[in-house]
C-alpha cells in the first residue's frame, strides 16, 4: 500500500517535474529587416510560426522585429538566449547588400564562412529550374558558417542554418514566406521536437455573433471566475465576430476541458456560431458541401470580396459558382435585372434592391444559395438617412430570402472586411439553422 | 577667410550635431496580447505605426510582440527604455480579465488608479452612439492611473495614458487597429512632434517588375557602391514585382536625392515601372481616371480579388463598372460568350479563352478597358502540361488584346495573389504605354 502511494506521489512528481521542464521549452522570434519596421510589409510570418509552433506545444515569448542593423540584431539575440531555449530568426539572408544577418551570426558564434559545395550545387538546380542564369551575388549564398549546421532550402537559394548554443538553439532561415514555411514544416518544427519534448496545448475555440465583447464578458464572469487552476479564456474580436479561446497544458487535463467546453457553450446560447478555430469561409464551404449546396454572390460594395473569401479556400469549386460584381448601378440592372424604378423609390441601399440582387444571381448562375450586398463603404457617398457604414445584406437558402440592415463602422477597409464577414456569417447561420436547428439570426 | 572657414566648419559640426541629436529620437513598439503571439491575429499595428512614424521623421528601432503577462510587459518596457525615447504600447487596456496593462503600468511607475469621471462622461457618449447598454466592465475603463496624462479615446472606451518619465515618453493605447489609428493621427503623433524634434526622412520608390530580386541586385551593383554616405538602398519583393526604396534623412540632400534617383531610374531601364511607393491598384486607378478610361473583370481562378483590389482605392467607382467571376466553366459560356468548342479544344486555361472572356465582359459592361484571367491556383487541378501556377492573363485597351502566360509557383494563397498583380500590372504597362509611351510587357 505504502509503496504504491509512494510511486503514485513519485508520478505526480515526475508529472510536475516534467511541467515545469514543458514550460522551459520557450521560443522567441526575431524577425529581420527594415521593410518591417518602416511598415512596407506587415510581420506576417511571426503570426504564422506563432500559430504552428504553439499547435505543436511550444510556447511563444516574445516575438522582436529589428532592423538590418547589426548592433540591433546581436542586442536582439542577447535579449532572447536570456529567456528562451529555441531562437527562430527570419530575414535578413537574400543576396543583396542590406542582408547581414549570415554576418553578424559569424561574429556572435565566433565562426567564419567557408564555401559550401554542395550548397551550390542546390543552388544551381532551383536556378535551373527557374531556367534563370545564376550570378556572382546568388553564388555568395553559398559560403556558410563554419560552426553551423546547413539544412537546404528547397524552394529557394539561401540556406538555413542551425547553431548549437549548449543546451539552446539558434536557427537563421529565409523572410521569404513560402521558403520560410517549407523549411519550418519539413525541417525545423520535427527536428525541434526530436530535441526539445513538449507536451500538447489543449484549446477549444468558439465562433460567437450577435454580442459586444464587454457584454460577452459580463456574461461569463462567474465561469471565468470559476475555472480551473491552469485554464484561461482569450477574447479575440474580428470584423463582425468574436473567437473565445478556452485553453490549457497537458493531456491529462482533456476530460476538464470538455466538461468546462460543455458549460462554455451553454452560456453562449444564441450567439453561438460553431466550435471551431476554422476561417468562417471555411466553415461556409464545409455545411455547403455536407449538404450539397452551391453558392453565388451578387456584390455591390464589397466589390468582390465575398466572392474571394470564399474561393480562397481550396476545393471552393464543389459549391461556388461565380458572382457578379455589379458596382455601378446600371451593371445592377443589366445583368442582375435589377428593376430601375425600385432603385429611384427605395434607393440603391435598401432590403429590395438586395432581395432582387440575391434571388436574380441565384436565378442567373443556378445555385440554391446566394449572398448579395449593397451599402456605402466610404469615405464618400454617405447621406444623413444613410450614413457611410450603412449595409443591406440578403441571403437566400432554397425559398427563403433573409434581409438584414446592419451599420458597420467608418473605415473603407474594415467596412469591406466586416461587412463580407458578415454575410458569410449570416448565410452560415441561416443553413445551419435549416441544417441543423442550431442558431439564430440577429444582427450584429 | 579664416573667419568664413571657421563658421562653415561650425556649420557642419552643428549639422551632425543635430544629426546625433535627430538619431536619437528613436520610437520602439511594444505590442502586447497572447492572441499575436499565437498567431490568431496579425501585428498590422505595428505597420502602420511604422509607415506612419517613419514618414514624420521617427526612427523605429524596434518592435516587440509579448503576451498579456506581468513580468514579460514589464522586461519589454525595461529593455525598450534602455535604448529609445519614445515607447508607444498598443493592446491589453479592453474591459475583460485577460488585459492587464494598466496594472503592469501602474506598478511600473509606482502610481495608483483613481476614478476619472470625464473619462466616464466619455465611455458613456461612446455607448449613447452605439446605443447600448452601460455595464461594470466597460465602468471599470474610467479607472486610470494617477500619473499618467489621459487623452480621450474619440472612438472606442479605453483611454489613452500618456507617461512622461524623464525625458523620455510611454504611450498606452488600444490595440484595435482603428482606435489606434484614431488617436495616433488626431493626437499622439502631433503631440511628440512638438515634444521631439523631428527631421525629414528622404525616400523614393521605384516600381519594378519582370527582373528576379538578384539579377536586379547584380545591374545595380555599381551605383550602390557608388551612394553617397548616409544612403540607403532597399529590395523589397512582392507577388510579381519588387520595390525599391532609396533613402536617406535631413532637407539638404535633396538634391544629392534627385540626382541619385534619376541615375537608379535609367539603369532600371524596361522593368521600370512606375515611381511610386503606392499600391499597383491605386495607381492603376489614377492612370485610368487621367485617360477617362473605365475597366471590367472576368475572373475564374482569382475569384473576384482583381476586383476586390481595384474596389479597395477609395473612388474607385468612378472607373470600375464591374465584375464576372465565372468559377464554373458553365458561367463562362453562359455569362461570357465562351465558345463551348475553344474550351474543349485549347482547354480552360488558354490564351484563346481568356481572351474572349476580355473581350465579353468589357462588351457586356460597357468598359474600354479589361483584364480576364483563368489558371490553376492548387493545391489540385495540375496536369503534366499545366502544372498548378499556370495563368492566363489578358488585358484590353480599346481595341489591343495582349495575353501573356505566366507560372505563378505553388501555393494557393501566394498563387492567388501574384496573379492578381500581375494582371494588374499587365493593364497598368499597357495603358501608360499607350499614353506615355514608357514601358514595356513582359512576363514575370
Amino acid at each position: 500500500m505504502c509503496f504504491f502511494f509512494l510511486l503514485s506521489e513519485l508520478s505526480v512528481y515526475l508529472r510536475f517535474y516534467l511541467h515545469i521542464k514543458e514550460f522551459n521549452m520557450r521560443v522567441e522570434i526575431i524577425s529581420i529587416g527594415d521593410e518591417l519596421l518602416i511598415g512596407q510589409v506587415a510581420n506576417t510570418n511571426a503570426e504564422w510560426m506563432g500559430r504552428e509552433l504553439t499547435q505543436q506545444g511550444f510556447i511563444i515569448t516574445a516575438v522582436t522585429t529589428v532592423g538590418d542593423q547589426g548592433d540591433e540584431i546581436t542586442r536582439a539575440i542577447d535579449n532572447a538566449f536570456e529567456r528562451a531555449d529555441i531562437l527562430l530568426l527570419t530575414g535578413g539572408v537574400g543576396p543583396t547588400n542590406d542582408d547581414i544577418t549570415k554576418h553578424i551570426l559569424c561574429q556572435y558564434f565566433h565562426t567564419a564562412l567557408e564555401f559550401n559545395d554542395e550548397v551550390l550545387q542546390h543552388i544551381e538546380t532551383v536556378f535551373l529550374k527557374r531556367n534563370i542564369q545564376l550570378n556572382q551575388l546568388t553564388r555568395n549564398q553559398a559560403f556558410v558558417p563554419v560552426s553551423a549546421t546547413v539544412i537546404q532550402n528547397k524552394v529557394g537559394t539561401a540556406p538555413i542554418l542551425w547553431f548549437d548554443q549548449g543546451e539552446k538553439v539558434l536557427i537563421s532561415m529565409p523572410g521569404v514566406p513560402f521558403e520560410m514555411k517549407t523549411t519550418m514544416h519539413d525541417d525545423i518544427i520535427p527536428r525541434l521536437q526530436e530535441q526539445f519534448q513538449t507536451d500538447r496545448h489543449l484549446k477549444r475555440t468558439y465562433l460567437v455573433s450577435g454580442i459586444t465583447e464587454s457584454a460577452l464578458a459580463t456574461r461569463l464572469a462567474t465561469f471565468e471566475t470559476l475555472l480551473p487552476a491552469g485554464f484561461t479564456l482569450a477574447y479575440l474580436p474580428s470584423f463582425g465576430f468574436i473567437r473565445l479561446r478556452l485553453s490549457t497544458w497537458g493531456e491529462a487535463r482533456k476530460p476538464e476541458m470538455k466538461q468546462q467546453g460543455r458549460k462554455l457553450k451553454l452560456l453562449l446560447d444564441k450567439e453561438f456560431v460553431a466550435r471551431s478555430e476554422k476561417k468562417i469561409e471555411a466553415l461556409l464551404g464545409e455545411k455547403l458541401r455536407k449538404q450539397q449546396l452551391t453558392v453565388s454572390t451578387a456584390e455591390s460594395c464589397t466589390g468582390g470580396y465575398i466572392a474571394h473569401l470564399i474561393t480562397s479556400v481550396p476545393g471552393a469549386s464543389d459549391y461556388f459558382e461565380g458572382s457578379i460584381v455589379s458596382y455601378d448601378n446600371r451593371i445592377k440592372e443589366e445583368l442582375l435585372n435589377v428593376d430601375k424604378q425600385t432603385i429611384e423609390d427605395r434607393g440603391v441601399v435598401s432590403s429590395e434592391v438586395v432581395e432582387q440582387m440575391a434571388l436574380n444571381v441565384a436565378l442567373k448562375l443556378k445555385t440554391q444559395c446566394s449572398i448579395a450586398v449593397s451599402g456605402i463603404m466610404g469615405p464618400d457617398g454617405g447621406t444623413r438617412e444613410k450614413p457611410v457604414g450603412t449595409v443591406w445584406i440578403c441571403t437566400k437558402h432554397a425559398d427563403e430570402l433573409l434581409s438584414v440592415e446592419y451599420h458597420v463602422g467608418s473605415s473603407r477597409e474594415e467596412n469591406i472586411e466586416r461587412t463580407a464577414n458578415l454575410a458569410i456569417i449570416q448565410l452560415l447561420k441561416m443553413i445551419t439553422r435549416k441544417g441543423e436547428n442550431q442558431m439564430d439570426v440577429k444582427p450584429q
